[in-house]
């Protein structure tokens, strides 16, 4: 008897950055089979640059709760997990953990739960993981990270059984930053990074991320980046990458979200590109792919059918918004990253009624200046 | 021959806290009469707390600059002008001036721009400007400071020739804050301060303002408050009152906006208090009574429709939106006001697919607990 | 034959707030007994404020580190150990750990390091450490936290064989804060709270904590306080209490720190109080009864001679520096305890050419307004 | 009968940046001629970064009080009077005016409150100042702003009538800085911009300002520098450079202070390079140049014979002090800037007992990394 995969997405409230309350209760439940456990997306309350720690910590608790709950050594679970921790809950952003659970059901129960005829199964939620080896810190936002995340993301892509890139919706890279330490250690060496300001380095590997999942996905073509791409030629972006960099980790951590037909389950995943920080339209576009439309109804009636909102957010360089100064980039007490959060936050917020957005910082090449991907996991 | 009064709103752009030139070119063009201004309200891109300087410099330079318009000394514009000066552009807010003017139009000229039937013509924007005396530290944030308010609110609904009370939509009351120096020079005189901490004062002070408007529009009646109420009684509030603290005046400075039939032209205002920050419902309803929606064609081909936005912002007390936890209490790096303004910014601009918002903090008696009114002044 | 105990204090820097490397080399070269480890102070790079996580990330790798190193399990070392982790590293302050070890050593052992004459071995730096009970979120700030500390101080005190309290140099106390969960779960069960103010929590518990130390040393009498006094009446105060405040732990945590003839070993400790944040007078004085002096030999040849500087810092309540304004108290950017630690770090770090210096904030009732303890433990 | 010119600095509080009272007071008293004003340094309470508007507001604010009180148009003003202000009063630091005059004295006057023997006269201050034309925004940063500014240099050296290099100690540069607006308008025409981050332009524009400095006084040669050494090679600087970066102006305006003995006076000038933020002994040795030294003596008996004292912060690029990791350029929330000033400020106020002190960050080729150079003005 053959067996086939489920995919499974928890939206789960965080008190703190280390609260893993509410992922032992559910497990305890039995509504998560702790061990299936693939990966979690974590919007933790730090500032999201350079020294935010609630990531490093969110990671560690959420890494001992799972090897708890699961039975699995800690090791197995870094092995078999991805970790991805996004900083950041401006404005009113809401803290929390979008759990991904794989799950292999037995064919004849599986048939059980799906309608009468097989073939006329939509497609459901896939999931693929998986992970670069540790870069070197001279490698950082240059052509090797490039690469390296393309060929994961092609892994993750052949693990989730997508073959399409189109039916891919959403590719979440986990990348690393340059530290004072791991800037001395390659000048050490005597290698050159790519900068050697501690933030800037969070946008170069955000950037290099992002044209790597592009280039797998064919958004871009292999000819058209190089080193000197990266965060410089901001007509090259992907639709659908969303990469976050974190102190915590010196590889790549790849998950692509997609449909496929070999999946069952009641989880679907769309995606748009909005094209400025204000583009509710291009929400609209999403939701129209999962049947679900702007309005009192979808803030009310329809918000539970709403499992994860993620998308990407960032300050227009070019310092307008629909023909009006913004002043992110001006602000020296609060980075723009942060005011293109709170701001993403609360566009996409007033569409949902709903703070629990998984709206993360640092859009290089991540859609066109000052937008970015959106994607929804609704239920059907 | 009679004459009869007109509003005019006027929406410009501001390069920087000091920048006048939109204002300089717009008077130039003889699209504004300098002499016919009553009130500016400005969004400056300071921290809008405390130490927040750009308001002080940008009512020095709008006095000097209405001066040189005008003719008028800079003792005349500060006696006819309000200055009410908004400090924060959180999220992707635009720093921007709203230049109310009045102007006395001949009657025989006015009727020519109306209807046929001059008594079909609908209720249109009405002003109307007051001030308070100047108080002294101890009376901030406490009783004499609400009873004043409350008078010089029905003063300025006078002015405006407004009687009933449901005809106000918008009372912008601009108020002081305490410093260390009005702490200790009251202090020095062997008085009590409602509270020693800078930056509480300033809520104090906002609190008992909303309270006076309140008083004065029969939201709340005189029994109702006492020094105890302030800050305390959250169940007190007004839906109309936006109140601004600011480090330059000693007095409070108001202005009601409201519709009135004895005014003319082709401005109305209407209001609704939002019940939370994500209450586009409350938007919706507020633009239904100017008979409008939310949608693409409000954000694209109805957008000039709008001349101002005007609305409040504050983090809900009880830690919650809509069930879900923020983080804007607990944050000591950023002010919960710039968090409130940075959401209810970005929860505004995806209805109104704009920036130019005048968005203010600190809404202590102004509508429920971590919502407030919004005040919309559109063209008919 | 008799053992005595030896006081020994290393102070190790930190890469990070979960950075346990220099602890463990230094556990391997065999320079610390991990299983006498009794106290590790903390200077972690957060802001200090509500939401500084680095002190509980802090807590949580050293802990696993101890219980690692020393073969204890987790609940041990949570029994045995005191983890006070201080927030906030602003200026040049250096992230360090200071580790407390408490050995015994069989007396002719230790008469073997010791001056021929073991009647002329001066006092030695001892050790005593204790904890309260868990408080309720209602209690903190009030009475019952002053209450339980001076008894907390008492047992520490008697723990380290200390008599009287002018041995005593120096009473670290870690204490809770409020969170919104705390004051929401208070209110439940119609408890009334000190302030709802989460950041003001902070000072408060601080407050509190110093005046049960400076009731336990006898700088106050029992009658002098009560709820009322608690961050009002500055003129109460200790000389010698370190108060710190965190959201990771619920009860007060107290390590009393003083020179007893009963110990034995290389170290003393001495304290003074700065009279204002400039007062490098006092320091001198602390020097001066370690046999030390400022100046250009202290910096240098010296420098490895101190072992620890443990100070604290808060903005003057008076706006005032030596008649001069500070801007501390009006900046709604920056908290003012981080410039306060910013200000007497660079004035200690002038002093003694380090800034591995655990100066901590929030010197409510721990020395005058605007000044603060300092005690330095040397070797002789 | 001849005249020989005497400089005067005066050290006045500021309670808010707009505050003149101080300078208003002491012209009336008569101890200041304000049409003898030649430069007014400020430290103002803002961020001292990008978006710093105190700047602009004091810079205002003093330009109309010179005008009013010296009956001079604000056109002379502008063209007599170099006002440079320096934003950030982090830690300690006292928000203050240096005010700058240059009074030629009739010299049969002057000859009877000097010693008797004209030649024993030693050197007093002397002041020169100068201005470069405006700077397009693609000069910011680059050669040309070194050359203009080197030239700008020695026409102030001439005005102040020094000849010999040695005899400068101190040389403050206010420098443009770019702004979104200024970077696109360059891009307009087709140009390239040093930076396109609005923040590291201010650094770019203080290392030319410095290199500049340098150059004129032969501390580094003519083609040792390129557009390609700025904020490139730190083995450049000037030890008598200070250089500060404002949006309110697009020129570099330079002032020089040195000794000399063709002007008369009470007051001298000295100066040394701090090799780190720690480098009090740096102190000293300026000190002793005057004739005092470090000490109670002078934090009490002879505080008032200090006048001035000028110093530059910065954080260490290698991320270290004395061997000890610092956080300044790890800290996403504070600018490294703001550390420095704190940090430099605490060591300065608790050699000097006194928190009015001109420290200004940002010193690229202004000292070594992380040191900087120091300058104090005396009576004797």
């Amino acid at each position: 008897m053959h067996s086939i995969r489920q995919a499974f997405v928890h939206r789960l409230s965080a008190a703190s950055p280390s609260d893993v309350s509410a992922l032992t209760e559910v497990v305890n439940q039995g509504l998560i089979q702790a061990d299936a456990i693939v990966a979690i997306l974590g919007k933790t309350e730090g500032n999201g640059c350079v020294n935010d720690f609630t990531r490093g910590l969110a990671t560690l608790a959420l890494k001992a709760a799972v090897s708890g709950l699961s039975g699995l050594s800690l090791e197995q679970v870094s092995t078999r997990v991805a970790f991805v921790m996004s900083g950041g809950t401006e404005g009113g952003l809401s803290p929390h953990w979008l759990v991904f659970e794989v799950r292999e059901i037995a064919e004849s129960l599986a048939l059980k739960n799906m309608p009468a005829t097989r073939s006329e199964a939509p497609p459901a939620l896939a999931i693929g993981v998986a992970m670069t080896a540790e870069f070197k810190p001279e490698e950082i936002g240059r052509s090797a990270q490039i690469m390296a995340t393309a060929d994961a993301v092609r892994k993750a892509m052949l693990e989730a059984g997508i073959t399409d890139p189109k039916d891919v919706h959403y590719v979440q890279v986990k990348c690393p930053l340059l530290t004072r330490q791991r800037i001395e250690s390659a000048q050490a060496r005597g290698e050159t990074l790519v900068t050697q300001d501690t933030y800037l380095s969070m946008g170069f590997s955000r950037g290099a991320s992002a044209l790597g999942v592009a280039l797998a996905l064919g958004e871009i073509k292999p000819d058209q980046v190089s080193d000197a791409s990266v965060c410089i030629d901001s007509s090259l972006y992907s639709g659908r990458a969303s990469t976050s960099s974190g102190i915590e980790l010196m590889q790549n951590q790849i998950m692509v979200l997609g449909n496929s037909a070999a999946w069952q389950g009641d989880l679907q995943i769309a995606h748009a590109v909005m094209s400025d920080a204000l583009d509710v339209d291009a929400v609209s576009d999403a939701l129209a792919s999962l049947g679900l439309q702007p309005g009192r109804d979808l803030r009310d009636r329809e918000r539970n059918t709403i499992c994860a909102v993620l998308a990407k957010a960032e300050a227009a360089k070019c310092g307008l918004i629909r023909g009006r100064r913004h002043t992110m980039l001006d602000d020296s007490d609060i980075h723009s990253s942060r005011h293109a959060r709170a701001l993403v936050g609360g566009v996409l917020a007033g569409v949902f009624g709903e703070t629990q957005l998984f709206v993360s910082g640092g859009a290089e090449h991540q859609g066109p200046d000052g937008g970015g991907p959106i994607a929804v996991i609704a239920r059907f």
